[in-house]
């Protein structure tokens, strides 16, 4: 998920970002009924659609995963972890929620500030950076046959863009990248979070729809 | 949609298109009671997800949509208004029906002549024009959970792709670029909305299937 | 599915591969009471989509499929064929498997091949060669409105990445290509064969999944 030199912390933070998305994957496929290897595509695609998404609309293509097979044995090893011990993943389902509001956080920044680095502007900048973060869930819940849970109520996508988006008009004040990261991704985070805890939901149309 | 210095009409109608498109999108968004985001994003996917498409797929990333903000807030605004308004604007479905035949006519233009530009041959450079046209519509019907109503004897595909052979034909002939849209835009417009107001109906397989 | 100056034999092999995908997804969308438009697409998608998929993610656009006609007409030829015929098709199901268990072996090896000319590492080109095979399948099986054959016990994926993964092996070990190529699509079809033949199935999550 990012571009250059990147630190031993993004590295870490990045594959545990991907990590976590894998077993989202993982645990909506053994509720599907999926065989193990449904269970290891839609770890994969949970863990890495976003950036690859990203990627193919940029123009950096390969994308990074397929450079580095880190970030291919991760979901694997997910998937496969989650395939076995489901039943005790799926318990953890409140630690396993916090370490996707985390994920997001760091997707959405990282995803913002390599598109910035391809040369996008603020508004498109901002809109991959949530494409990042919310990408791979869209493309699980596609495989897996049931619309997004991104669209019905879930308070989801707006902490990514707002995310994003603060990291994008951080770089555009000059402001350090460092800072700037840490700046999104807590926004991102702490939204994301109370939105959890506090059941917050996003608005749905008023009225009957015609038909 | 379109490439190089295109002149304000051209720049005009695609916008066009693309909230009409975006309207189509966050109409199937509201009947499926997704949420305000949903409605966004099925809103965005609709208006710009054929040419995002054909611009992965014919390599031209990123894809122009996402170098022109206005290419951005359009489906946006589309899809807040849908959003609000969308009783009124189920209720002039006959309307966004004309609408959208005409989005359909300008994008399957556009879209072949960028995919000519880009190298392709003839038919190719057709489909990617009829890609241009229908994808905003399948990408659409995929992420709300529901078959591509383009499959379903709906006469829509068949006009579009019409329309990029009559364009795609006239620039191998030397005809002037402006003559070879407008043909092209007319065939398909006056195809697709033949189809409408006649009730014609795309041929079904004949005889039950096997199992 | 193929880069340079690929022999006869190769081009015809990869041209009746893309035939049977393109049939199997026609008998879906027969089944699924599409129209004749329909009945293209998905023919279409299933005999190009898994090509596509792979070069969109390595970077090898536009995809070899639209720089050459025969590799659109293949798939509408199938696909108008499988329209007309589709009763007889359905009836010769035991051939379709076998030919469709050819087309995977094929397209498993091409796509590995070419994603090692692209520049991969071996873990992400056998990868990229599973994608090439399954690919079609699976955007067909979305574009139709079903969770995807593939992740539901049927045996097809793993013998795709092996026979991808005995290719990329191959070359890693300097033995000719074509010895690779042979090599790896005997592996695949081989294992294909005798799954379809002795039943074998992908293992299934174990107990019942937490909701």
């Amino acid at each position: 998920m990012t571009s250059g030199e990147p630190s031993v912390t993004l590295v870490v933070l990045d594959l545990v970002g991907i990590a976590v998305f894998a077993i989202s994957g993982a645990l909506v496929a053994v509720r599907k009924e999926l065989d193990v290897f449904g269970v290891l595509v839609l770890a994969g695609a949970t863990g890495l659609g976003g950036g690859f998404l990203r990627d193919v609309l940029i123009g950096a293509t390969p994308p990074a995963a397929l450079a580095d097979w880190r970030y291919l044995l991760v979901p694997v090893a997910a998937g496969l972890a989650t395939f076995v011990y489901h039943p005790a993943f799926g318990r953890m389902e409140r630690l396993v929620t916090v370490f996707d509001a985390a994920g997001l956080a760091l997707f959405c920044v990282a995803g913002a500030l390599k598109a910035v680095d391809y040369g996008l502007g603020p508004l498109p900048a901002a809109l991959m950076g949530m494409t990042t973060g919310i990408g791979g869930g869209i493309v699980r819940d596609v495989l897996a046959g049931r619309v997004p849970v991104v669209f019905r109520g879930e308070l989801y996508a707006i902490p990514a863009l707002a995310g994003a988006g603060v990291a994008v008009l951080g770089l555009r004040l000059d402001l350090p990248t460092l800072a700037v990261a840490v700046g999104g991704a807590a926004v991102c985070l702490v939204w994301r979070l109370l939105a959890v805890w506090r059941g917050w939901q996003a608005p749905m149309p008023s009225g009957p729809a015609s038909v």
